[in-house]
């Protein structure tokens, strides 16, 4: 017999161990992303592979279920006793999945991606279709597994494992709302930029030293502490590294420095929040990282849309970007800038999309991933059911597949179920952004004279901190009185983009 | 009953996944030494120290001696034979030291080596003395066990971890030879060079990034391939990473590009031994790895001080060096570099000795470390020890002991039996050096006009594609016709210094 202490201490060295090899595959991630020759690419896969496999052992070892079944009866604290909830989350996500079908998986998904960057840069849908297919047909029998193991439907199940605590049932009024407010705002959105006079956009070169010195001076600004994080360039700009190691990238472009920078406000968003996360005893412990991917984005965008796209911002940053470049003129100047980072389009791509038009391209890949899942959308038909969605919410119809359902890379790799958190984050950026201006007057005026000091505390308090203490919902409920709802979004867009 | 077949089998696969965490923290050492942000320290000391316990519990499973056993009987062919008996080899060091002892001699080690930062800049040997002791007293304890378990001496015993299979009894005949034969030839060179007109030497400023541009040319002109690997700035240069991401540094002093353009040369020569190593099966197997320290530096010097001081490459590099920095004068021209880079001199710190004096550190080196492990001389009496002993080799007397024995890291870290590993390495490097060139015709005019193909192709074939299949002295006598000596050394020191 097994004392329950003593089980539940054995589990923390346990995680422990797997959370410190994930920081392991942290640093490699970035370093293949940033640094490696690419001669090492078999090598690596391997390393990463060996990594994975242990982690794998680690947490589904044979004895681990006794461990968790034993440290149920512990007397814990509030702290402990959730971690030890999060443990069991994990372990079950893990075990839930036969290993033939993970690796199944694993392989479809990677052949299917390899086919999709082809297809992609061909526009031939034709030509991925067969791996999609299979891709979708092991994610539905992975979806179903879990479902079962976890008690959830299938869809939940894979909305859970990016982004713990989130239900279909959560986002589908959300959803409902902006579908239904959104496509009248854009109209009046458009009308009202179509009547002001034509936009100066800034006319490069730019150098590219120019813009990371530019880049390094506005993380600084917003509290990156580059002793414990770095800014590099990738190709797929990200925010990754390890502990007390925050490494996000960019990718800079000559001609146009004003993607890039708003790019690196915004991995700066989610570098804060990992730097935040709960110290030890905590920090490699399931209740030490960060809470899913909807709070995650919620960080960045807070950073990135609420803060530094805000017209008091610009007033601080725009002497800076004209010093940096050693440029002036009326694309240089405040209300320049101000109009170039709120200018709203009916575009295809969401890469590119705007504040406004973003949730509408989520909103069409829900709803056709949720079909996808249900079995009530076959991959064949998908281009044309895309080609439908952006018409009925966008007002626009694809010229071809690259530019329709072939841009994404998410569901040709197998992430089906994470689209949404992209528009969660944004609602909660806005309704966090809200309620931290009401409560502390200091933050409005820091961010309007470069110092977003009080804005980090209040992040520190009441997201960073927390970890995965709370649920996504839990967490903004305590920090702005109401659970996630469009409300502060609405409020916002109509302030920024129609003046009321 | 385990088949015996199926047992190497298994240790294989453990093995191989032992090497994937090796080049995993290889890795992670790189990042350490040239991108980590300082405040990762703490969190990445324990990602190391994670790896490492990973690793040591796979090599100390308790089933391993079984495995090794029961593959016995396996009829294997040769090299799977001699990958059975390195395995064992690792096995024994990795169990002869119990893990009380490997803690706390890496802890003394830690705390004598930040001790002896502080000890070394203020020239102060008694505040580092307890600390060396206690390294002392826990390396000549596990030098016990170790030779004990392995059937050696206490100081062989150590030497085997950093080079296996080398002898104090192969060592002491070359050391003795090499310090009765130095001193005369030295005062003969410097005799010579004092004759001489005063030498040029080269006047900067030379921009890092030119002189980063001709290192990575000359690397290509040896051989490197970018593809995989990568030339990179840390404050003790190194060769490192992982297969086929083999990753040199160096470190630019604007004043001078003389010892970092040969220092990114020698490591160039420990790239291309590990670069050229077995390729699978053998890649991840313990005979697959590179033959310990003696043959690695043999590599490194070969290039750098066999090939690259040599008057025919300096024929070659000496353009390119002018058009680098636009320089022009007697400095630069092939005599001007070819007297700069053989200038020899009585100095107390051996890590900027020439190639004629070096040994004579070595040698001092090694005396000294094999009292202290024999018990013949106490820590206490280093300093004076140290100091004899340099006037004894080199006729100087060290000022003070930041320039006498606190000048080298290695004891205050633990590496007490790795120093004879460098002028080993130096003998190895002449005579693989004249025995290529003498089988191959093309080796010295290819040098002459910047191609090494024939000088690698030639280490490829009889250095680096064995591995750790032979003995160094097997490989060498494969090779060269003979075993270890100091024939080729003398050789070519006469030749190089004395014209004859």
């Amino acid at each position: 017999m097994r004392n329950s202490a003593a089980a539940y201490e054995a589990l923390t060295r346990r995680f422990h161990r797997l959370s410190v090899l994930d920081q392991v595959g942290g640093i490699l991630h970035w370093d293949h992303a940033v640094i490696m020759p690419e001669g090492a690419a078999e090598a690596r896969a391997e390393q990463v592979a060996t990594l994975d496999v242990l982690g794998h052992e680690l947490m589904t070892a044979p004895d681990m279920a006794d461990l968790l079944a034993a440290a149920e009866g512990a007397p814990l604290e509030e702290w402990p006793a959730a971690n030890l909830a999060l443990m069991r989350r994990r372990h079950a996500h893990a075990t839930a999945v036969p290993a033939d079908l993970v690796e199944a998986r694993s392989k479809a998904c990677s052949a299917c991606e390899i086919a999709w960057r082809q297809a992609r840069k061909e526009s031939d849908f034709a030509a991925v279709r067969p791996y999609l297919e299979e891709v979708v047909r092991l994610t539905r029998e992975m979806a179903a597994v879990k479902a079962e193991a976890l008690g959830l439907t299938p869809y939940d199940a894979l909305l859970d494992s990016y982004d713990p605590g989130n239900r279909a049932d959560l986002i589908d009024p959300i959803f409902t709302d902006l579908a239904g407010f959104l496509p009248g705002l854009l109209d009046d959105v458009l009308a009202v930029q179509a009547s002001e006079p034509p936009l100066q956009r800034p006319q490069g070169p730019f150098p590219i030293d120019s813009q990371a010195a530019l880049g390094r001076r506005l993380m600084q600004v917003v509290g990156f502490d580059f002793n414990r994080g770095r800014l590099d360039v990738s190709l797929h700009p990200f925010c990754g590294g390890a502990a007390d190691d925050i490494r996000i990238t960019t990718r800079y472009d000559e001609a146009d420095f004003t993607q890039s920078l708003m790019g690196v406000l915004h991995e700066t968003g989610h570098a804060l929040y990992e730097l935040g996360l709960p110290v030890q005893p905590w920090r490699h412990q399931p209740i030490g990282v960060a809470r899913g991917m909807t709070v995650h984005e919620s960080q960045s965008l807070l950073i990135e849309m609420q803060a530094c796209r805000s017209r008091a911002f610009l007033e601080f940053a725009a002497p800076l970007i004209r010093q940096a470049f050693a440029v002036d003129g009326p694309a240089y100047t405040v209300d320049g800038l101000q109009r170039l980072y709120t200018r709203v389009s009916r575009s295809f791509i969401r890469v590119d999309a705007d504040e406004v038009t973003y949730p509408l391209h989520v909103i069409l890949r829900y709803r056709l991933e949720r079909a996808i899942v249900a079995g009530d959308l076959a991959v064949a038909d998908l281009p044309g059911a895309w080609n439908d969605g952006m018409r009925g919410l966008l007002g626009v119809t694809p010229p071809d597949d690259r530019r329709g359902c072939l841009q994404d890379i998410h569901w040709f790799d197998g992430a089906i179920g994470y689209f949404p958190t992209y528009t969660l984050g944004a609602m909660m950026a806005a309704q966090l952004f809200a309620a931290a201006t009401q409560q502390d007057d200091d933050i409005l005026p820091g961010i309007a004279r470069g110092d977003f000091a009080p804005l980090v505390a209040w992040l520190r308090a009441n997201v960073h901190a927390h970890g995965s203490r709370y649920s996504a919902d839990e967490l903004l409920t305590r920090a702005t009185g109401a659970p996630l709802g469009t409300g502060a979004f609405k409020t916002h867009l109509h302030r920024r983009y129609l003046g009321k």
